[in-house]
């Protein structure tokens, strides 16, 4: 199976307090994106790596490259307004090559090879595969009308990669244009397609927070 | 306004891999409960403070008392079998004190003394307030017919302290005996009372695995 990882990083450092985006920051001195890059190149060193920045960070992220000597082979194509535009646009330079495309959020950088390799795998044989955790706190629905609680054993949060069949996702955005969902298994929902759910990792922390960049310097130092 | 706090610590360590309960765990080299007991005494020093423990673990915990110096005044009462029944032996240890009365997870320490005379407040006004936290993750619904994306800008996750006027917790646990629901908000709807929402912390976490712990001591340190 041929295999290809389009890899988002549009953030900015706001919520970080930063002037530095996001993906851009350091743990354990190198930078989030570059470990990221590091994870799937270990699932597998013949992936075809798309990552898919703002076009005004670019530069800055080839400087990145040289300064920390980050060997892992990637393409580097601008993103658009919307996350949709930007995967859109690694799929476009992915154009007929590989069976099956992860969808990952560059600031998931503590994903395993293991979690990695098993996305694929289930998404070849079912069309789809998407990590997701159970929820631990209680939950309730927010309306005009008031709140309530929700059953949170029925819920799951969702995290990345989200691994499609390379046509499937093409296919659902090709469907559904203009349509602004928060991940692609939404998207690929709206054409029909179940969602195969496969189990994701307490330690694949989205890194949006300061505290969520200290946390993952302790998990990668355990 | 008096005011009594239920901190119900029923936890084993089996998610820590520890023999110690975790609530015993120490952070910055005090126990997570005293850390609990600290951030209530410091709302308001007057606070009668309920400890519910296992009728296993409070010898354990008096030795703890002793060896760390923890000199903040609290109540002992051993729990029952589920957290209602924990709850509820908190609820009789308060008798006809408290015109508002806070419940809260003994593993959530990092709570601000800001957060929780918020929510002592609000629940004197409204009658109950509970701190909530958007989800920034997507969310999923898992049904015996398989899956789909539910819209996550409707929910919210619930921390703890949940304060309640007395006679409204203490009518919500009568009302609806053996009832077993995951939060005690969840209870006093059952009795036809609207639960009022007040932002939540991002650091106000509660601690279940070896993550959770190390992140606390993250956040303690910043």
């Amino acid at each position: 199976m041929s295999r290809c990882a389009i890899i988002v990083a549009g953030g900015s450092g706001t919520r970080m307090g930063s002037a530095v985006p996001k993906q851009f920051l350091l743990i354990n001195g190198l930078p989030i994106l570059a470990h990221t890059l590091h994870a799937f190149h270990r699932a597998d060193s013949s992936m075809q790596i798309v990552l898919v920045l703002p076009a005004d960070q670019v530069s800055a992220w080839n400087a990145l490259v040289s300064e920390h000597g980050i060997s892992v082979n990637h393409m580097v194509v601008t993103g658009g307004v919307e996350r949709s535009d930007s995967v859109q646009n690694g799929l476009k330079a992915i154009g007929d090559q590989g069976a099956v495309v992860a969808v990952h959020d560059g600031v998931r950088p503590l994903v395993s090879a293991q979690l990695i390799t098993h996305c694929f795998t289930e998404a070849q044989t079912h069309g789809s595969a998407i990590p997701v955790t159970p929820i631990s706190s209680s939950v309730r629905t927010v309306t005009e009308a008031g709140n309530q609680a929700v059953d949170r054993s029925s819920l799951r949060t969702v995290q990345t990669p989200q691994c499609f069949q390379r046509e499937i996702l093409e296919q659902a955005f090709a469907d559904n244009p203009g349509v602004q969902v928060t991940d692609e298994a939404s998207l690929v929902e709206l054409n029909g397609h179940p969602i195969h759910l496969i189990d994701g990792e307490e330690t694949n922390i989205k890194i949006t927070t300061p505290h969520d960049l200290r946390l993952a310097e302790v998990i990668l130092s355990a």
